[in-house]
């Protein structure tokens, strides 16, 4: 059944239902690659979205909204639905690089709990937003502004960076980018991923000490019966 | 309430329910444009969705395929679900711009009744699809073809070029564009889209003639009251 | 002495010096490349500027627009400004690829006596402006519609695609892109773009009948000069 | 045992050994979508060259030019080692979308008796270039001229959109695209891409006649191996 | 009145009337956002310009250059007109990405006094560059060096990255991109940044202590007006 | 003669000349941009191809792969013919931004003594990555992940980034980008770039000490007769 999106937009949903607190926490230490796998391939944005400053990790609860290109109002609305361990995750009608967010709405950000923003669009002050440890993930970078006239919404299902995000799914964003997993699959998607992360603590060792992935992957038979050859 | 995609891959839903035909068909009379403004300007997959050749209008309904880079098997499974009157609509889980599509599978979409593909990756045989009078909206053109070994979904909902997309939704494409209407909206959407279409004609008629839209729009006012000046 | 440009948004120039309407007709008539050529290789509007239908050719004088991302009002204002002969040049803030044109302003546009539309942004109900046989060159095409909310001038100097363009220079446009020739320079232009083409005929027939361009434009020793090897 | 590259500035090679002149036309009327399939699917010039007007398509033996940005000194020179049956293959020591190659370099090539011009960079003349029924694959169109001051070389080994093209090698050309075979496997590629062509005549009519890919091809059991599940 | 642009290759401007160095010094330190800003969001560079190391931040008067793609000739014409506190401001006549700029023209320029270079192409030893702490904004990193031959010229008006810059305007560079402010504008948009950087101090405190912009900006009552509804 | 390409997926050569491990040193010290300008400016891959972290330089001889899109299982092949000194070229027979390479690939890397890695697509684990001091250049960083089930090859000529790299051949990396010199000509290339950069030295001394490079260089006449102009 599909989902009627034409009454969608000036409205802002107060009650979501977040995902597990503890499963959001687990899902930010393993990281965006782990959990990616561990989903099973799917729940990436674009490898366009990058951090504004590098060493960051996250895992917490998506508080959405959904802006017109160069209007950020809808920002301030979203400041107050958020709960401490929110991510604010903001897409765009159409492609914009103007910047959004910058040092005022990080420290309003921050004061609500926030942990970080992904947005499908540009940021300013970046130098102030490394200084203050505000995390962004991001399309671009611009000193330009937003003009604030014209409703989006808020906790309504967005599409970011070609990826769907719902009001209170798990984002985990890293250097290596940014992953959504749907609120009930953040405590399966957990533990998935915490299995794997520990087998890969002994293939770490294994690899260090010389051992070839050839071997201990045993892909040497598949890779003959694929037609491998070796010559000299 | 967050959508499960864990499991979602590897799935074929055959019962759809589809948007009413009649209003699929008006929709596809009226254009991507008109469509879009009558939607409230949502719905539009990105720009870089090009006809692969100019002049094909077209309204129909949606079945869904969510593929693999570089890999078409899924398409010949959403074959066998088209019924006639259906838009083929392709997402990937990554970027690629693989050659998904030619004539052979043309030839079998349109002997199921398909009236369209939309694919957020490459088609070829562009030439022999022309003259077969198929219409295909791509992000690219390309003579690399697909392997067949992994599996994806049909009839899901996939997000193609940033716009979601679910299966039934009327899909309305031409020179302009592709717009997706959600299939419960695609009745009145037809009906808020025609009354503008109509209105449309009496502007033509009035701007031909020589009155200028700061005169037929009341324009003036507002443009005075917002500042402007002229100078000489 | 630099040009304030603060106070330049909400202005409607009025009365603009155009071109000499003679040179503007026979720029035209020349060609981008040709045209480019003689102005010594300036004044090229950057590439990505293309044709919405191919094999319109056309020099006018320029009527300019600045327009700001998602809103075409200015595009109203302008319209008031046109003269026959004119070319309607819209710049843009910053950029964006929504359609903010279509065959309603072209209607108007053509009432007025345009001859062509320049935009650095998209344009829609591009299969209506071709059958009416308006030229259109821009840089997308998409069915998104604009506001009309935000100032921005008519007739000031604008940056479109990368050129200056100051109102009333000599805009020359094909399929090969862009050129925009300075006002008083247009008359000088059109002389050496003329006899360019001239010698241009001569030299067509030559390379016809088989004669080497090596040959023609005795490049042989210069190349030698410069070390060029022959090798078997 | 690696190629010493360093000298290869300001040389000619006059004496190439073409790929046989039969095999090249069996390959250009098969066109790019088989012969890549054929190859084992390598040998592909990157997606973004296409055709300047469509329709075309081609087979023949490559004449290669390296030039450098802005500058077609060379694509003279090549003109006189052009061939019957041959088709110009460019490629540039860094990227540039300025106009190198128009009418007057085409009637040259012409009257050489060349069939196409391949170029990873841009053209200008395009309209004059179709009407003449000249067929050009480039990555851009451009009204930007270039100069000829700058030393590079004919038939030696390039690399132009991606793919490495020796002289001599074939190269297949249309709307989807632009292969290369060397020139030892022209032959050998052309019958295997003649029996795929073959088979797929008689597939094409199985699938126009209803029948389903799924089981033409024999899908459905390895499908169903691989998981897939239908619900309704 | 249009420029006339022809005659425009080949000419140094010696004399040039460069901005208030005190407005220079005061704009720089306030950044290219607030700046931005406070000219009304005009004369922002896109956004494609981006610093090669973090953390830098300048205010000085541009000396223009205007380059040929792969010739940087004209720099070194450029360095014997620096004066101490000039930006450099290169202009390319077409896009490349060439690296025109090194460590050895940079020891130039800051013998001469320069604070920075804007250049729209690309720059190399980046890595010096950086331990040298001269701040570059470029459009891209290249090993690739340039040729001396073809004559550009300087001090004259440039369009750099999409905006005008002229001779002995202000250039203000932060990690959020470039913004050109017009000389003649200088002080007055150091006056209204000035004003408006007071008042975000007292936002910020406010925002810190948990007030929401809602609430600090009085937008809740627009936004009601505005047809924002509350939903739970 | 062009080179047979049909056959070579699937192999692995095992033994391979490399390049003079003594040049491989000189030249990796030298930096990118000396070494390229060494070169006669052919050489550089893309300037896409970015380092993950900054600060790294290296010089190493190729171990080549090619890899298909979203498959990493040749670089488990290639780990295993990895020699002290080497550095991992990977090319791609399709654009693809996934995640080929992160630290358990790394950590197998290191222990068998390569420098670094070269990618044409992308590679995550960035921050794990940087923090092993293991350098990598890549066009993308990417959290997805791949799968391991075509079989490319391993140690054949392969063009990455548009260069053609052959086993064997000295790869050297920096902030500036990648250059690639052909085996045979490292000796001479390290002479000739030793020999320009003990120049450079001289140069940086007299150009800190306000020499300008137009008396350095002796422009001056060269420019005059090219008829550059000074104005006041």
């Amino acid at each position: 059944m599909s989902t009627p999106l034409m009454n969608q937009l000036g409205i802002v949903k107060r009650n979501i239902e977040r995902a597990d607190r503890d499963a959001s926490e687990r899902l930010g230490k393993l990281g965006s690659a782990t959990v990616h796998e561990a989903m099973g391939r799917v729940g990436l944005l674009k490898p366009c979205m990058r951090p504004i400053w590098p060493g960051a990790q996250v895992g917490g609860t998506a508080v959405t909204v959904l802006l017109h290109p160069g209007d950020n109002w809808m920002l301030h609305v979203a400041a107050e639905q958020i709960q401490p361990g929110d991510v604010v995750v903001a897409a765009l009608t159409a492609e914009c690089t103007d910047g959004f967010f910058g040092d005022l709405l990080a420290t309003s950000f921050m004061a609500r709990g926030a942990k970080a923003l992904v947005i499908d669009a540009g940021v300013r002050d970046v130098r102030v937003l490394k200084e203050m440890g505000f995390p962004v993930w991001s399309r671009a970078i611009s000193a330009k502004g937003c003009i604030k006239s014209t409703l989006g919404s808020v906790n309504i299902p967005v599409i970011c960076a070609g990826a769907l995000v719902n009001p209170g799914d798990v984002i985990v964003a890293d250097d290596d980018g940014v992953v959504v997993v749907p609120s009930l699959d953040a405590a399966r998607v957990a533990e998935v991923a915490e299995r794997r992360e520990a087998l890969e603590e002994e293939k770490r060792a294994k690899l260090a000490s010389g051992v070839l992935g050839l071997d201990m992957y045993r892909m040497r038979e598949p890779l003959a019966q694929a037609g491998l050859r070796y010559i000299d």
